[in-house]
């Protein structure tokens, strides 16, 4: 499938992103989409040589293409970087659909509340008393945001998320799908009369300029201070943020990672999918936590570790390899001891190990 | 507690199974629950012989029996699987409410959308310029249809579901509370200003029929092209599906399982929960991947994995107990190199181990 | 960042806390705040001497210090339990704001449902047939309450909630923003003519008194009978708790931790972040699971757990140790080996112990 684009000449999408010209200056690019799927009317991009045998069978109309490889007779655009190009041409050619200004006769505005005119307020969207929202923000529908939310300019929050009371976003922040954001951070204490009591959790969430949080992910609000999410950082879905922690500038956290209460993540970080933090500790600038790792402790700037509980990318590898081949090694251990007339207290493991365990069906492994 | 039932007779129900009725036919079925929970008017079933004991101590009025088992003197229905013929049963007895035809006066559809005058749409609903929607669909309270979307028919949409613009959904599709269709994927470029540049996601969602999506879960839209969900699948809560993914048909993802760009499952395969796919791989037909495994590789046709990374079911089970054994193996490893005169470079570990770890309350797993 | 408060006298906090007041009880507490960031007109809290010089060089107003630590000279509440008697305190000086009681006019209500005058029902809100909604409820914006739901007194639902029909929560239940209650357990049967037949949910959810649901959290109704989350519970952000579960007296269950069908949980138990259950076993009272174990089998009441397969807590860390040393002791092992003329097959690893992996990268896990 192709996505449908506003017709731009490729002379004129050149220009515009700084690149070199190949071939006719104008061919209307009509839509984007990839080599495989591009009709002779769109625009397509090789990455590499990898792709050459694609490109080829390709019947896209025009291509952006790397130094060293020949687009035929196909007009081109050349870059030294085609990703990052035609992400931007697509941005070009691509506006998606945005609703007209003005606030929703079905949404719910609070008297007090201050909505600039640029502003797009969908239906069911709710405002509570003394919010602000700035020019060119979208409200998509069903959106709710409680009082004293303080919102920049040009954001675009979709339909069914949640602001919480106090909450601050700064500019072109993109909240996708059911973001919820500022929900009560998770704190209980025991309580001399036996049950839990609960932390009042009153400080706030501030989520500074170009953040961008994916669907269904969830920030809660500070016990007291703030949980901030500083600029550029890019949250993916289904991501848990607790209370307190401290999200680098231009971070990255990828779906379905959970961070305890009081992490704080360095700026240029980045946190595959999955990672789970424990709170009160610190992955430093530029470290890289490898997908399902489980983090215990601090992760020193420009380190990688993978596993769980987290170790040196190095030595997880290691000692993935060797576990591989551990079953191996119990054997040639035994014939070793009964090479050597030391043979264990019973046949198999030594008395000591306990009982076989390792079948997760088996309903024994405690 | 037992199920509100509209009541029917023993034998019709017998009848519409395709089931042998044995006893009095006459009997009226008010209602379905377990063995331990029935009352002397319900109906309940018995796999098998382990469930012998309950049956009798079950107040239950009628039963759906295995061949084998006697039900005595209750009236009873003969199956060669109960558990399906009861889940029949039930969704013959209960008929969950539905709400009546019509659009609720408190939901907002815009003038151009299409909406067939059989479905039911609820109160805060939104349904976004061009939208279709056809016959006998229910759309619960707030549910966000963005421009474009197409819903097919029969299809039933939970409260706070959204489902942003171009998505397209097949017939009888069923979406739990909260589900998120349409997010933009998530990715982004390194930028030559030193900032990311956002990848476009300009692709959709396209939902075939009959499949079904748990409460909360997200399906991304496409970069370019399509993120797929095919005809039959069953899809659990909180399950992220990213951009580009393909779902095969009749597949089933449990609960909070997430699948990574391009991630492609095959016809009936089978994820159990919490499995983790790091994107632009296959899991191949009919293959069973177990819960909490990590993909990092293709999974062939109708083979078994577990683990993370994972490896072959057997594999698997042959680590995790040799893993049981491994602290005595080390002890006896040790024992052999004493009583060689092999003696380490110092006690316990060899010295280029390096630190011992392991405790993840440590902060020292890096 | 400080919590905005209604100033009270440090007298009257001291007495209400049954408290000893140390110096000038008429000091005015405006706030409260952590030591690092509290203003000279608010009360922060010293937890032990490990915080003396954080409290020094704090400009708080006044403290909630332990025994043994000398406030000096600034106005203070002596506390066997500083964290508790701040908890406590910030819960008298800084009261979330609550919306006033009535039904909003973009609330839709169903005749014949039964609201208390004192709950406040917001925008956007839905409330179905016959539902009831007890006294000093709050339900903020857009929350979805179907047909059939009973909420008892002094219950916080927050925006984007979905209760569904049927379902029962008790007093002062708290549900953060987008928890979801109610969607239909995850039940599928092989059928004879080739495809699914899903497994009717007719069974519903309770909730007892006092529980606390975290944002993006789902529960799913029954498949018969119940889904009950008893007295106290707390439950944290993005948890999935699958039909039929039953979740014990105060019992607490960390962010994205999920639990499959039937799963019970004792009173009291701890599941830390990212635990799995398998279903249908049983975490036996007080039980302790640590972050991302995953159950297989029953966890004993009053035992320690981690890993996945879970293990006992002790046996997991001999493990990971082990685990750490192994690359060294497969040197060893063929050091030992060459020293008694015992050569493996081939160089490195027995040749039945298959080819190396173990690179999540290399795609070959299988």
């Amino acid at each position: 499938m192709a996505a449908a684009a506003t017709p731009i000449a490729l002379a004129e999408l050149a220009e515009r992103l700084g690149c070199e010209l190949l071939g006719d200056g104008a061919f209307s690019v009509a839509g984007v989409a990839a080599l495989a799927d591009a009709r002779d009317d769109e625009l397509s991009f090789v990455r590499s040589h990898r792709y050459l045998d694609a490109m080829r069978a390709s019947r896209a109309g025009a291509l952006i293409v790397p130094p060293g490889i020949d687009p035929g007779a196909r007009p081109a655009i050349r870059s030294a970087d085609p990703s990052l190009h035609f992400a931007r041409a697509v941005e070009m050619l691509v506006v998606p659909p945005r609703p007209g200004p003005g606030i929703d006769a079905r949404a719910s505005v609070a008297p007090d509340a201050s909505i600039d005119e640029s502003a797009a307020i969908g239906p069911g969207v709710s405002v509570g008393a003394g919010a602000q929202i700035g020019a060119d923000c979208v409200l998509h529908a069903n959106v709710s945001i409680y009082a004293g939310v303080s919102i920049g300019t040009g954001c675009e929050l979709h339909a069914g998320v949640v602001v919480r009371e106090g909450s601050v976003l700064g500019d072109r922040v993109r909240l996708q799908p059911g973001v919820l954001i500022g929900g009560d951070g998770f704190g209980f204490l025991p309580s001399d009369s036996g049950g839990a009591q609960r932390v009042p959790q009153v400080g706030r969430v501030v989520i500074e300029d170009d953040v961008e949080i994916g669907a269904g992910s969830t920030v809660d609000r500070a016990t007291l201070g703030e949980t901030r999410i500083r600029r550029g950082a890019k949250i993916d879905n289904l991501v848990m943020i607790a209370h307190n922690c401290d999200i680098g500038e231009d971070a990255i956290i990828v779906a379905q990672s959970g961070l305890g209460g009081g992490t704080r993540v360095g700026r240029r970080a980045i946190l595959m999918a999955r990672v789970g933090a424990a709170g009160q500790l610190e992955v430093g600038e530029a470290a890289f936590v490898g997908a399902r790792a489980g983090l215990h402790g601090d992760v020193p700037a420009g380190t990688r570790v993978w596993g769980s509980p987290a170790v040196a990318e190095r030595r997880w590898h290691r000692e993935n390899a060797a576990l591989r081949h551990l079953p191996g090694a119990l054997r040639r251990l035994r014939a070793v001891e009964r090479k050597l007339g030391l043979r264990p207290a019973r046949e198999g493991p030594a008395a000591n190990d306990g009982p076989r365990e390792g079948d997760p069906r088996g309903g024994d492994e405690v």
